[in-house]
Order: C-alpha cells, then sequence, then structure tokens
C-alpha cells in the first residue's frame, strides 16, 4: 500500500447513473485538474466546498461539461487537497476523465485509498474506517444500524471503556514494581480479578455477537432446497415478484444456484434457489447438485419445499410424520419445511405446524414471511447490546479472550506482578488492534483492512 | 407530464458506488432539505455553488453523514433552486434519504424531469435535451462525438440555417402577396427551386445518416452463429477476455442468448453469443434457437463461426466452395465466415480469404477485429458530416422531406404563392419540432420525449 501524499483519482460512484462523480486528492489536486478544466477561473484560485461549471478537455477535444467541487486541506474527507469531478454518467466520459487526468500526473487509487488517508489524517479510528465500508455495503435498516453506530465511534467507545479499565490495571500493577522493596500491593488481587472476569464477560458477549452481526451483514442465507420441480424457482420468482429464474415444467431447469437478497420487515436475507435434488447421470445436473449441498453447508435457514402432489394425504394432515430430510443439517440452522402446489389439492386439511403454500398462485407466501420473522427474533440483540460484524474485530477479540484466560491463570498461580501486567498489555494490545489507537498500525495491516473497501472509497 | 415547478427528487447515480447523489430541485427544494438536515448553518441561508457538511436524521435517528451542494435560482441545471445531496453509496441509506424528503413534501421525479425544467427555462432546446441523454448513454468515442456535437448546439445549428433561409423564402413570397396587384415575383421561381432542392439534398442526407447514426449510438450488432460446439460461447469469451459464457464440450450448453459490448478502436459493438443451429426435439433447445434466428435479424454483422474439425480439407483450402449460410441474409448484413478450431489441424494452409481461428488459443483474434475495422471504416461518415441518431428527428426529417417534395411539385405546376408559401410553411415546421425552436411544444411531445430519459437526469 502507497502511503505517499501523491495524487490518486478514482471513480466514486457506480456506472449508469444520470452523472457520475470522479474523486482526485493530493498535493498536485488542483494542479492536475486545471490542466484539462477550463472554468471561469482555475481551481487552484478556488476558496474550499465551492463548485464551479466548465468543460473538460483533452486538447482541442471537448470531453464534457461538468462541475468541480473544491476541498481544501485539511477540511476535506482525505484531509488534502481534493477535488470531485461530477459529469455525466457515461462509462466511455468517465474513463477519458480518469485518462486525462493520470496523463497529467494523477495516479489511479488503490481500494480504500481515500478512506486510508483519512485514517492517516487522524479523522477515523480504523473501526470507523470500517464502518464507512460497511455503510456503503448496507442494504437493511439492521445493517444500517450496526455500521452507524460504529462509524459514529458508538463501538470505539465500548472497546476503548475497556481498554481504559486495563490500563488503570497495568498502572496500578507498574506501581508494585516501583516499590518492589516495600512489597506494597496497590491492586488487590481479589478486585483485579473480579474485574478480569468482567472484561472477559463483556469480551466473550461482544465475540459471540460475531455469527449475528455477520449474518445481519451480509443478509441471512436462506437456502430454497427439494426435489426437481417441487417449484423452487417458482418460489424464489414470487418471493422477487419477478421472473428471475428461468421456470419450466421439466424437472432441472434451473442449473446453477442463483442467489437474491430481498429485505424482510428491515432484515436482509439471501435466498438461494438450487437445482433440484436427486439422482441423475447428467453431467451439468450432477454439477448442479454439488453446490446445491454447498448452498445448504452455507444456509442459516433451510426452506424444505415438497410438491403436495407427490405426498400421501395422510402426511399432509399430520397422521404420518413427513419423510425425512435428505441432506445433513448443524444446530444453528433452522429448517422450514413447506408444502407447495396446496392450488393443486383445493379441499385438503393440512396439519397445523405445516407451512402450506401455493408459490405459483401466491397462497401463503405471508405465513412463510411470518415464519422467517419468528426465526430472525430470536436471532436478534438486544437493545443498546454491542454486535460485531466484521471478522478481523472477532479474531481480535478471540486473541483478547485468550490472552485474558492466561492472565487470569497467572493470577491463580500467583504469577509475578511484572509478567502479569505484561499479559495484561497483550489484552490492551489485541483490542487496540480493532481501533488502532494508541498504537502504530503495522502498512500490511493496513493493506489487508483497506483493500476490502471498493475503489473511490 | 407534470409542468409544475413543484419540488422534485430523484437519486442520479446508479446503485453500487462509494458515493451516491440525490437530486432535489423546485421552489421549497431548501425547506425540505432544512427538515432533515443539520449542518452548521440550514442550506435556505447558504450563497449558491457552496457545499455544506452536516447529518441526514429522521427524527432522533441518525441517517448518514453527507455533503449537501446548494444551487440559487437560476444559476443551476433546472433554472431552479437545487440541492444535490452526496451520502455513502448504499441502496438502502438512498431509499431512507428519499422517503424522508418525500416525507418533507418533495415529489419523485419522473424520468427526464430535471431536464425538461432545464428545456423549459430556455437552457437547452429539445436536440440538445435529448444529446443529454446521448451523452449518458454514450459508451464509444464515435457514440460520444456525435452526442457532445449535438449537446452543444452544433446540429442545432445546422437545422437553423436550413431553416433561415426557408423563412428568407417564405418572407419573400408573402411580399409577393402583400403586393398582389403589381404582380411583381420578389423570389423567382428558377432560383427558388434551385433552393429547394439543395435544402432537400441536405435534408435528405441528414435522413439518410439516421441507419448509421442509431448503430453507432446503440453499438453494431454482431450475432456470433454456428453450428452446436462450434466454439462460440469460446470466441465471447475469448474476445471479452472473461469467462462470461458458460463453457463446456457438451453441444447446446448456451439456452439464451448472452449480449455483451465491447469497444473496438473507440466503435462499440454488441456480440450476441447464440444457441448453436441445429434441428432437436428438446424444447428448452427449440426456444434457444428461435431466440438465434431472432439475433439474427437484429445483427448488422454476423459472424459465422464453422468447426474446422467437422469439415473437409478442400473446402479448407478453398478448392471447393464452403457448405452456404443455412439462414437468410439481408442486402445490410455483412457475414464473416470464421472457422474455428484451427489448434485441431495444425499442418493447414487456408484459403487466403478465409478468416482462421482458435478462440481457446486466441489465434487470429486480431485478424477477426481487422476485418470488423474493414466493415466498419466503410460505413463511417466524413470529417464534418452531420450524423442524426435519434429516431424523432429521423421521423422529422422524413415528415420535411415529404412536405418539401410536395413544394417542388406545386412549384412546377404554377402552384399559387399563398399555397406554395404554407407548403414551405411546413417544411418549416417539421424541422423545427426537432429543436423545438420558434414553436410552442405540446406536453404531449415533451412527455414523449423525456420518458426516454433516465430518473435523475
Amino acid at each position: 500500500m502507497n502511503l505517499d501524499h501523491d495524487t490518486i483519482v478514482a471513480p466514486a460512484t457506480a456506472s449508469g447513473g444520470a452523472i457520475a462523480v470522479i474523486r482526485i486528492s493530493g498535493t498536485e489536486a488542483f494542479n492536475i485538474c486545471d490542466s484539462i478544466f477550463r472554468g471561469r477561473n482555475p481551481l487552484s484560485q478556488a476558496t474550499g466546498y465551492t463548485v464551479h461549471f466548465g468543460r473538460i478537455i483533452d486538447g482541442d477535444r471537448f470531453i464534457d461539461e461538468v462541475l468541480a467541487t473544491v476541498f481544501r486541506a485539511p477540511h476535506s474527507y482525505t484531509g488534502e487537497d481534493s477535488v470531485e469531478i461530477s459529469c455525466h454518467g457515461s462509462n466511455y466520459i468517465v474513463s477519458e476523465i480518469l485518462r486525462l487526468l493520470v496523463a497529467a500526473g494523477a495516479r489511479m487509487a488503490e481500494a480504500g485509498e481515500f478512506t486510508v488517508r483519512s485514517y492517516l489524517a487522524g479523522k477515523l479510528d480504523l473501526a470507523q474506517a470500517e464502518a464507512v465500508a460497511d455503510m456503503i455495503a448496507s442494504s437493511s435498516q439492521a445493517a444500517h444500524t450496526l455500521a452507524a453506530h460504529q462509524m459514529r465511534g458508538g463501538y470505539s467507545a465500548a472497546l476503548d471503556k475497556l481498554r481504559d479499565q486495563l490500563l488503570h490495571l497495568t498502572t496500578l500493577l507498574e506501581l508494585e514494581l516501583d516499590f518492589a522493596e516495600e512489597e506494597v500491593e496497590f491492586a488487590d488481587r481479589k478486585e483485579l480479578k473480579r474485574i478480569m472476569e468482567q472484561i472477559g464477560d463483556e469480551i466473550e458477549q461482544m465475540r459471540s455477537s460475531f455469527a449475528l452481526g455477520n449474518a445481519i451483514k451480509e443478509g441471512i442465507p436462506v437456502a430454497i432446497v427439494g426435489a426437481p420441480n417441487a417449484g423452487k424457482s417458482t418460489l424464489l420468482n414470487r418471493i422477487l415478484n419477478e421472473e428471475r429464474a428461468m421456470v419450466s415444467d421439466i424437472a432441472g431447469t434451473t442449473r446453477d444456484v442463483i442467489e437474491e437478497q430481498i429485505n424482510i420487515d428491515g432484515v436482509q436475507f439471501r435466498f438461494l434457489d438450487t437445482a433440484g435434488l436427486r439422482n441423475t447421470d447428467d453431467r451439468l445436473e450432477q454439477m448442479g447438485i454439488e453446490r446445491t449441498l454447498q448452498s445448504i453447508e452455507k444456509a442459516r435457514i433451510i426452506i424444505r419445499l415438497i410438491d403436495a402432489t407427490m405426498l400421501d394425504r395422510e402426511s399432509l394432515t399430520g397422521k404420518i410424520a413427513l419423510p425425512a430430510p435428505d441432506f445433513p443439517l448443524r444446530d444453528d440452522q433452522h429448517l422450514l419445511t413447506v408444502i407447495n402446489k396446496i392450488d393443486a389439492l383445493p379441499d385438503s386439511k393440512f396439519a397445523s405446524d405445516i407451512i402450506s403454500i401455493s408459490a405459483r398462485n401466491g397462497i401463503g407466501i405471508n405465513d412463510l414471511y411470518q415464519a422467517l420473522r419468528n426465526i430472525i427474533s430470536d436471532l436478534f440483540p438486544n437493545e443498546g447490546e454491542t454486535i460485531i460484524s466484521n471478522i478481523r474485530h472477532y479474531e481480535a477479540l478471540s486473541n483478547a479472550a485468550e490472552a485474558l484466560q492466561n492472565g487470569l491463570i497467572g493470577l491463580n498461580n500467583g504469577l509475578p506482578t511484572d509478567l502479569l501486567s505484561e499479559e495484561i498489555r497483550t489484552i490492551i494490545r489485541h483490542l487496540g488492534a480493532i481501533t488502532g489507537r494508541g498504537m502504530i498500525v503495522p502498512d500490511e495491516v493496513l493493506a489487508t483492512i483497506f483493500s476490502k473497501f471498493c475503489i473511490g472509497k
């Protein structure tokens, strides 16, 4: 990762809109833009937070009419001189402007490089910077709430509190070392143990929130599984309200796994439509079934779709049990058995615990949603609970938890004060890695964190 | 189409980028934004062309940190008070902000509604407004050059020149009417005929440029056609440099038509990978073949891909003719016969007029590109020629050409001066409809034109 203040450029918007925004940041931002921008006055003479109409030119050739917004260091996202060029949203125009800016001396920014600069300028800590990426990715109220809390520093504050408590402990322990000859005990060992156990509980609570936080962020994966022609693609299309998946009455129409996101009551679900499970010699179909089994592994909720017309009446009314699922199920997975095609059995009465639907006609879909809601509300956090959603944080908390266990063992075994203090400093280091506060974060760690960002952020 | 100055709002960027821009325009733009924006000062107090950092809130709930740019009437795109809110590029955040703005009194803009307002404010004529949409859609240098010329008024100027010449003729003719008793002839009929014929030629030239202009704008459609397993999907993947289409050695893998755009030397091509042509009883495959025949109809260039291993040597060396294509070909379509899988025949010599490639190994792909370039350079316009690319303009020019023919017939038949003048006014009206200058454009015409725009423009 390049940590110079050379001038970087990147598109900040997705392609395909009415307008596109190109971001330039660095010491030469104004000069580079002025070499291709013709407005009333050069941007280098403009004050910060002002917008300027002008043309982008390539020598004699007109490229576009644009608006250029000027930000003067340190009052910009990166803390550097910056320009945002707002042009017509054509891929061709955007690529031409990028080409001209690079020819004039700018460099294409790496993923997350604007935010790295913001971090290095002290405008964000690492957890906040990562929350910026999560804000951009957030596609549901639940995910947005997590990311917004973290971006605005709520999560960093919770970690800082733990860190302050631990620092206080080390201060007391190190004071004992200074007065070593006098054998005083500034840190009462019983009290120390109590505080460490309490911190351990808090770390553990954060750590165990990861599975949920991650599912909220990425969308709760729901696999739709069943025999060929059970109506899986029809159900997906029904849920999405569009003809996303190719549907026919020929069993085995779906070859590849189709994944679509949908928001139900502020929670994002990732529905995976899969190839039907059956024994087959068809090579392409076998490939599809392998992918289905992978989808089942990844899912937290599995909708097992059964064709009502393939069952005997006894199992529909609950008099005999439904056949067992023909795929393995983990403890943390929820199984929803759903009977489809009930429109073909108009006068049937179904067992009360069975969700019965007609994917084709939309009957019973709200019951299915309600069942999903019930599963989700069991999973969901209580008000005010800190939820982590970042695997890097999860690993740091795991490391901190391990160091804390070592500290407690040491405490029980009468570990010398200097070694005990060292254990506590290890916990602080692991917790500190989450926000990067109070420490120098190695370049390669920054590179890993920011490589997950999008270009232009 | 709503032509009030009520306050409208729309996302102006595509979803999926680091940032998103939301546009608000109308008399209440500042008040509506201020109801959900918390910055150092209200936007209603800000001067035009300034940018303001703040938070978007929903009551107590934090939504996002944003930048708001203020434009004061008449110095904005629409000529009205306007705000652009630049937020994090999350669909969730964008939809929340839109929801809040609508709740505060804004209305979701219709397609093109910002540009309609720009037109009604006299900032653009109709042809220029349409060019804005073309600029946004432009994906190649050729398409961009057309659109930029039109947006900056070059095309309108050419039309204005014709219009001025015609207006001058009507003035002379109407002068004759004023002096009717004296039987003077201000407009020499021979000269009149010469000028009208010349204008007719210019209109005809513009009109006939439409086929090319449209292909430049939309991308030249190229269908890749051939027997199952000839390597069509492999060729598409090779051209795109990515694994776009599903490839296997099982004939009939491609079911649906896959369309991908690629830019070769500043010209956009739309490559259509099709299902292989053969007789089959498979219903899904038959559906695919029907779509292939539709693609062939739409194409201007057809790459007929032949598997070298399925041909006898004689036809490869040109000693006997290749089999005739098994699909119909129009006069305006170019056929490129391409022999694939030549890596399977390492020592073969091919006839010099055959393009021979290995899609799998990338052999001969540049020869194929060169052949495409040759076809294109035959098609392309000369420097300075006006090219039209808009079907509405084509229809207006066709109407003008027809009126002009009527005028010439009238002239030859000694049509009375007042009727002749009326014929010329009809030409003027049709030409005027292109830019909308010098006339009142009916609302329903505006609605049709701008309904093709994207939301947010």
